[in-house]
């Protein structure tokens, strides 16, 4: 018999998970929202994966359920893993994915180096925050949130009015004094094994990812701290496939988790090139439980940059031809996405020896979308 | 607008094109001869590739036609040029990767090292020949061989006896006293520009491809005249897309050419994880008339191991484990075929900076499935 693997959610995520399955050998099917995805190649199923009939006829097809994005809800979750559906990752880790105080809270049980945090549901509770943490902070709601949306920076109370209005409770923390964001990623299989990829720093612009540098550079000490964060939390939590935990670096080189993604993330699409095993694929075992796979370099430097919003012209066609035409072989990667500013519709990555070569090679690359 | 391209056959080759097509964000369609082939996920029809209709019907959703193998009959293919339809390669170059006798002459015109051969088509010419050439050479049927099938080691006419009652012309070549097989690869666009692969070792068995060293050991003067010849080849013949020219090593340093394929070919599948860029994104590159990547090797030595017959108990999914589960970290390829004695069902690929460690690991990846 193949194995089937089902996907929810036809997202680019989704999409970079087709060739992975194609390697190993296993069935892949997507249910998406919509008909044309960018994982419109293994749709099988287009419908709303907050349906709980929609998810359910979708996941009894497959040997697992696994996820493009975090946003099934819990209630759906429940009712495929009644029906003794592997789901993986499951939905009591999930949920420290879906909200961002139940994960606060969690880390804090687990004793995760976390930034200053609290919940607050009023105006005087937020005031108060804001007066012992500098008179500036972020204040985030707890759900919903993505690529800079649902988070904000607040200097006093009513800068969240319309927020606090809404009436529930929001995740208000310290505004961290960070120097650089990393990311760690490790892979976790139902069986318990472990993969650990190398540390990365990730450049946000408008908090949207914008570049990824593999291995993070001059990061000794913080890697081996980030290792260890990064696997007590998935550990900790039960995640089964991919787990992205987001750091910031603070300038007394201390490290403090951000969000956590668990599936394919951004801040890992440099080891499709970068990595013996990438992270699609290693997902794929994860969640298949099969044997995990090297997460060595392949090269010293791998850098991603991201094609955001596409060319203005909407000629993505030509636009790669020029990334495909420079001499310095830049991988490309897009997603089958219409060109719209701030969209991410695709990305490049570059490698070698020489971290500027690299970073050079893939801007260049990058710009031909511009 | 998305760039289309068709895949005529729903093979492994083609299958190995989706990952290529969905990394450059085109569509992919593959005419496959039945609805389960290796290349399902991106079937959009099922039909005959000898009927014009059904080939038809396929290319015209199409903006570039291109092949999994060359079996589809040059009136088909006439057909959708006086549609102008783009087909690559096309008519007039595929007709020498078809008819073994055409190709011998066309080689002979462009002055390429061949084999001394003839046109036989009787019982007296081909003992003429078999004197002429120390008394043993090799018969093929100038169509439809592959993998050691209308290939036969003759001595006497009478073991070509069955061949020669159809009446039609056979090939005869003398058997030549090789050190060992090569394999050049090449890739052209219709705009005239060129890659050249490295020169790689390929080990045959029964006819068939077990193995494939990237790049040749030893082939220093060797690798140079192999570019020259498949160069020459690819534009003598007027190929688009990816050329594979098979070649002899003889005992005195001579190459001299055995077959060619105009298309992705078992010999470059060591690409996928060797070269920075692959065969199958570069005979998309080329067909579409994309500029070509480098060629350039992402290891000192990759060796390529095909996976023939698969497990004896069918058991695909436990030998995947033990391949996967190998700590030195072989890539595993499977076609997602049913095994039977013989067949290729995938392929595993293993590199490094030592020769010897890289055919150790792809060896014990492949015994996995023995």
């Amino acid at each position: 018999m193949v194995l089937r693997v089902g996907v929810i959610g036809g997202g680019q995520l989704a999409r970079m998970m087709i060739p992975a399955a194609i390697r190993l050998g296993v069935e892949i099917r997507v249910l998406a929202e919509t008909a044309h995805s960018s994982a419109e190649l293994a749709t099988t199923a287009v419908g709303d994966y907050r349906d709980l009939d929609t998810v359910l006829a979708f996941a009894r097809g497959v040997d697992v359920v696994t996820f493009d994005h975090e946003h099934v809800p819990q209630d759906v979750l429940a009712a495929l893993v009644g029906e003794d559906i592997a789901v993986r990752p499951g939905p009591d880790p999930l949920r420290y994915a879906q909200d961002k105080l139940d994960m606060r809270e969690r880390l804090a049980e687990l004793g995760a180096p976390q930034p200053d945090w609290a919940t607050v549901s009023s105006a005087a509770e937020l005031t108060a925050f804001i007066a012992d943490h500098g008179g500036v902070v972020v204040v985030k709601t707890p759900r919903g949130g993505y690529d800079g949306k649902g988070v904000r920076v607040v200097r006093e109370a009513a800068d969240a009015a319309d927020w606090l209005e809404v009436g529930a409770p929001l995740l208000v923390e310290e505004r961290v004094g960070f120097v650089r964001e990393l990311a760690q990623q490790v892979a976790r299989r139902p069986s318990g094994e472990l993969a650990v990829y190398p540390l990365v720093e990730s450049v946000q612009r408008e908090g949207v990812c914008a570049e990824v540098i593999a291995p993070a550079p001059h990061a000794g000490r913080i890697a081996q701290a980030a290792a260890r964060v990064a696997t007590s939390i998935a550990e900790g939590l039960g995640v089964t496939g991919m787990l992205a935990v987001e750091l910031f670096e603070t300038d007394d080189e201390r490290i403090l988790v951000n969000e956590l993604a668990m599936r394919p993330h951004n801040s890992g699409h440099w080891s499709i090139e970068g990595a013996v095993t990438d992270q699609f694929e290693q997902h794929l075992r994860a969640v298949l439980d099969l044997p995990l796979g090297s997460t060595e370099l392949r090269a010293p430097w791998t850098v991603m940059v991201n094609v955001l919003g596409g060319p203005a012209d909407g000629d993505v066609d030509r636009s790669r031809r020029l990334a495909l035409a420079d001499q310095h072989a830049a991988a490309v990667h897009l997603y089958g996405k219409d060109p719209r500013p701030g969209r991410k519709i695709g990305h490049v990555t570059a490698y070698g020896e020489d971290l500027d070569d690299a970073m050079f090679v893939a801007r260049a690359a990058a710009a031909a979308f511009d």
